[in-house]
């Protein structure tokens, strides 16, 4: 019998012992043992609830049973959960986590102790909720040298975007929608600003190329500022507006990452990852293209991941997992040098003007928004287009980044 | 060092060759330790060809060095593969392979003797090519117990289909030019009979829901029926056509599993599933829907799934990893008791006594195609599909099955 403590009580963490139960007998064979929750921790008492019995509000309880073989923190933030995930590794217990703060802040230093003491520290759950990105990176994909990680990393914010394109309506009313509907949190700055998004990208890029992406130098920029009237542009390109977070692997081995809101065409397998779903596409040298496409979230496919998770450090109890993340950090070439297209909504009196700055672009007009114009560039780098939009000052009324 | 042995030097044998040249440095580091091709087998001479000097005609020099640690199964077709791995295996050697008949005819089989003998039989390249769906299913949906699969596991029919739909030519003319490009093979009847498929759904879904699929006992239906007609009336109805492999584990714990041609439309993720891509879609009781998209054939990606083996195979050279699949055959329900949806083709004079049949179906007329009409009935079994468009008899121009 394997013993498991599940830290924190919440929408995951109710969801990781319901899995657990709905599923144990299928979930036992592929463990090759019976898989125990033996304690819930949580600062709260959950009266008239299963796991009244085995709850637990002091973590020293677990951390000094040695019947416990593994802990799953699904706490959130990065404390108190890494005090106790730094402790349970300390004391020989494998950890499973779907904490992508935690991960992306401190992931380094526990994968490192969970190596020394051969033993594991998983994240499955941390990135792209149910889609199993990190052992496909980690475990599948080991023949190719990635070049590419592009993902719709967040549900609430590509909710939003969806509703937005399919319904012209605002950001602020879309906004209030999700809130309502439980899809957006009562302070929405982490996801509509792409905090959330980062962390992931940092997560998958680390792990892609096996160089360290620390989340704080990455280039993110949120969605507060798309407009009904940038999604009647997109759709009249037929294209539609994302929120992505990218990283790319340069042949001189130098990377660059970030999250911004992207013009996307209908050839890119992105372009139809809808409402709360959410994508992770790979470019490998040898495989070409591959996608993979879930629910980015939610309370039983992030619980799955985690389960999954558990069943693999059931496996490996005393083995560490190869993770393919080292400690030297990415060369991140400096966002200016970074080349791409940007799509660019002018006044309509600069019209010719910004034909000349931008070398005869291709002016778009719609009916239904006479003051204006936009057109797409052609390939710069993001220094270039800096300075050439910059000769149109105000008169620039939206910038975006374009995907091909 | 670990020495690996490659049985095949064509398509696939020239690309695991050339992704372990071109990627030594991160593959070993994956590894842990050098991964060296010491032989590769073919009947045929490559002189000039870099594997001339490590090039054998004779098995038996694979079998019997013990230096040998894993053999490479990319020959194809069930003999002389057959012979040669379950040698590979009873002497200790762990296997990989990507030929698809070898696992759905010999899998069973073959992963009972590497389990024995605490090696491995690993076939991640034998469905859908560098898309990393079984060890997707084996270790990383541990915690689901999936319900469905379906899949778009042929790119040859896929490309044919596309081709078709797009350009609305004429079976007959889309298999020369797929003949023409590569894409399809001389002798095309493995792929456009479906044959291909059968296999690849008879390994996803022994692997799905552990219980052993017989491909012998799958009803599979190809493509050579499909006409433009029939896509025009797709376009109509905003779906496509496309070759699915699929099957369901019921409530009952039945299961049924089938290839053939479905409508399907723009909702399902396969929708946009172009080209000579595959993608395959699972639904989990936690996971929800899923889905992983990538190259389903083509020299490098399948080589790279195929290394991606020979990395696991040699961190686990002396460990089985746990395969989901018994041999307790599926109790397969009877083709005539799955219900589902058809779209039927009739001639004109016929659409009032279809109506009448299938209970007011409602009819779809195409200007360019005045003499008939068509209609897609309600959920019914095929059992009952069968007795009424019978009662049509040669009225009936075509039947195709619908996807929801």
């Amino acid at each position: 019998m394997i013993n498991v403590a599940v830290l924190g009580y919440g929408t995951v963490g109710s969801g990781v012992v319901e899995v657990i139960n709905t599923n144990h007998e299928s979930i036992n064979k592929r463990a090759g043992q019976e898989i125990n929750v033996k304690y819930v921790l949580d600062l709260r008492d959950f009266p008239g609830d299963p796991v009244e019995k085995i709850l637990v509000h002091d973590y020293e309880q677990i951390v000094n049973d040695p019947e416990v073989d593994i802990v799953v923190e699904v706490m959130g933030g990065v404390e108190p959960a890494y005090t106790f995930v730094k402790k349970a590794l300390l004391a020989g217990k494998n950890v499973c986590t779907s904490n992508k703060a935690l991960v992306a802040d401190k992931g380094r230093e526990l994968m490192e102790i969970a190596r020394e003491k051969s033993i594991n520290f998983l994240f499955e759950a941390s990135c792209g909720g149910g889609i199993p990105i990190i052992r496909v990176i980690n475990s599948s994909l080991t023949g190719d040298e990635i070049d590419e990680v592009t993902g719709i990393l967040n549900g609430t914010t590509n909710y939003m975007l969806y509703k937005m394109s399919t319904e012209g309506c605002e950001f602020d009313t879309v906004l209030k929608e999700a809130q309502q509907k439980g899809y957006a949190e009562a302070d929405p700055t982490a996801d509509v600003e792409g905090y959330d998004a980062c962390r992931k990208i940092a997560i998958l890029s680390s792990l892609a190329y096996s160089e360290y992406f620390d989340y704080k130098d990455i280039y993110t920029e949120g969605i507060t500022k798309i407009t009904p009237e940038d999604m009647e542009y997109a759709a009249k390109l037929g294209r539609t507006i994302k929120l992505l977070g990218t990283s790319r692997r340069n042949e001189d081995d130098t990377c660059y990452a970030m999250v911004a809101p992207f013009l996307i065409g209908r050839d890119s397998p992105l372009y139809s990852v809808n409402d709360v779903f959410n994508a992770v596409f790979v470019h490998g040298n040898m495989l070409g293209d591959a996608m993979f496409y879930g629910s980015g979230a939610g309370k039983l496919p992030t619980a799955s991941a985690v389960v999954g998770d558990i069943v693999d450090a059931a496996k490996h109890l005393h083995t560490n997992i190869f993770t393919n993340w080292n400690s030297t950090p990415a060369k991140l070439r400096p966002l200016d040098q970074v080349s791409g297209r940007f799509f660019v909504r002018v006044k309509r009196e600069a019209a010719e003007e910004a034909k000349e700055v931008f070398e005869n672009a291709e002016m778009i007009c719609l009916d239904q928004l006479p003051e204006e114009c936009a057109f797409i560039t052609t390939d710069m780098t993001q220094g270039e287009f800096c300075a050439k939009a910059e000769k149109l000052g105000d008169k620039v009324l939206a910038k975006i980044r374009v995907k091909d």
